[in-house]
């Protein structure tokens, strides 16, 4: 039996590994790639590396450091955690399972895409899922941002910061706040698209263009610098539902010390309820979970 | 009236104020210095920087962001935050006072020293005062660690999974764990000193050596190729003590968003209740409290 199992290599796993690894704890980390959504950055024409890349040059350095010592990783997904007795049963897609003392949930969220034409061949160049860390780049451009929920507006409310012009398109199977509609609309570089379905991006080698198809059937085009599709993205949280905690969102609960409501669970990053999106928060909070993992195997009885 | 004061500016400080500074807040940092305890990291003659520098670099490159973007920063400490209506006046050392929106206390924590003979010239070279950071360092190396209460023997457990041996001073005014220290004096790497008064470090470009007086008055000497105070810092809540809320060791309560229990009041790093003292922790929490402090200013009325 591992001292711990890690599920997921993004920011926080990554980290939890390199801290747990330190303290000499038996880990395992099981994932279907290395970098999670790191991997994936959002790149614009007009912008250098350096501006973005600095919480990337950490994950860099902790893949590093983690390929150095040849940790335990495998490749697969995870499909169920089981309680076992003592600890936990982690059940993998390829049919693997692996029994722990403690486990780090750090799976992240899924994105909920449009799946339209151009979304997935612009991914990253000029079209992403999560404004907030790139909004302070979009300073005199414009920026077109599409969703259905609270989401969307709290990012608008942060691009309008920076970008000249914004353009929001509020998709119809949508559900907003009347009164955050109104302040936004009211902000003088908001334009409000009232619904829009998004039917194709377009441009060449970055994104430049996309087109809204209305009720009656008319149709829009837009051009901008940058496309963000901002739903709410679902928490990576199934395989744990029984035996910990979630939020009405399904994140998982977690206290000051990433501990779950379960003893031996611990999760850090998005799938969490810290649902910041930052990859210095992730860092910095797979750290703690790995710190309250040692001190929950070094103070229970084996 | 400004938007929001930051009172520190070590890795929380940093981060919060980058972060606040891309919401485009009006900030103003507070500090006696820039860098906080990372202006001090701990040396050891055989380790390379890159092995501990990671958290560094980021500092270092927040340190950057803020110096290209020149951003306010008054060079003083705070003696005082008193509540008005609205906001808080922060009352500094010099005899001037700020007038703020929201508050981010990110003072970290006061050291406790012995006030020894060589503890201040070897300081940073060979003698520190928190080991969790660094004890992966000492693989097959000698340690000494000095302390007074529970701190000591966390950071002896954490010592002794690495070092060949660890040698623990339990100083005579300490109150411990009966049943830890014997679970730790049960390790085969570590010596236990009883009742010694560390009197003197002595080296020569590092700390060598250490000298600890018993209550009969006989001296010991002990060579070792590391030295750790390990006393229980002191959280610098002092100004903000009728503020928010404090636990009984004085540190800041906060929630997983970096609120403390006043609205429009919020912390990170050392001085509150995450109490692990990690560099990625601080940097993480830094972007929390800013993230937290922007939305509080968001939805707030003015």
């Amino acid at each position: 039996m591992r001292d711990l199992v890690i599920i997921g290599a993004g920011p926080a796993g990554l980290s939890a590994a390199a801290y747990a690894i330190r303290k000499r704890l038996d880990v395992l980390v099981v994932s279907p790639d290395i970098g999670g959504k790191t991997n994936h950055p959002f790149t614009l024409p007009w912008i250098d590396d350096y501006q973005v890349i600095r919480a990337k040059e950490v994950v860099t350095s902790f893949k590093r450091e983690l390929d150095y010592i040849s940790f335990s990783h495998r490749r697969d997904s995870v499909k169920a955690v089981e309680a076992e007795d003592p600890g936990f049963a982690v059940r993998m897609t390829s049919g693997q399972s692996e029994s722990c003392r403690a486990l780090i949930v750090a799976t992240g969220v899924q994105r909920v895409p449009l799946d339209v034409s151009g979304e997935r061949e612009f991914l990253s160049r000029g079209l992403g899922y999560s404004s907030v860390s790139y909004s302070h780049l979009f300073i005199d451009r414009t920026v077109f941002l599409t969703g259905n929920g609270p989401r969307l507006l709290r990012s608008a409310f942060d691009v309008a910061l920076h970008a000249r012009s914004v353009l929001v398109n509020l998709e119809p199977d949508g559900e907003y706040d009347a009164g955050l509609i109104a302040k936004l609309g009211a902000l003088k570089n908001v334009t409000l698209v009232s619904d829009g379905t998004v039917v194709e991006f377009a441009g060449r080698e970055y994104a430049e263009s996309v087109k809204v198809q209305h009720r009656n059937g008319a149709t829009d085009a837009f051009e901008a610098d940058g496309f963000f599709v901002e739903r709410e993205p679902v928490p990576a949280s199934l395989a744990l539902a029984e035996l910990v905690k979630l939020d009405p969102h399904g994140c998982i609960e977690v206290d000051l010390d990433c501990r779950t409501s379960r003893p031996g669970i611990f999760a850090a990053g998005d799938v969490t309820t810290v649902r910041q999106e930052q990859v210095l928060i992730a860092l910095g909070d797979g750290a703690k979970a790995a710190l309250a993992a040692y001190d929950y195997l070094l103070t229970s009885a084996r």
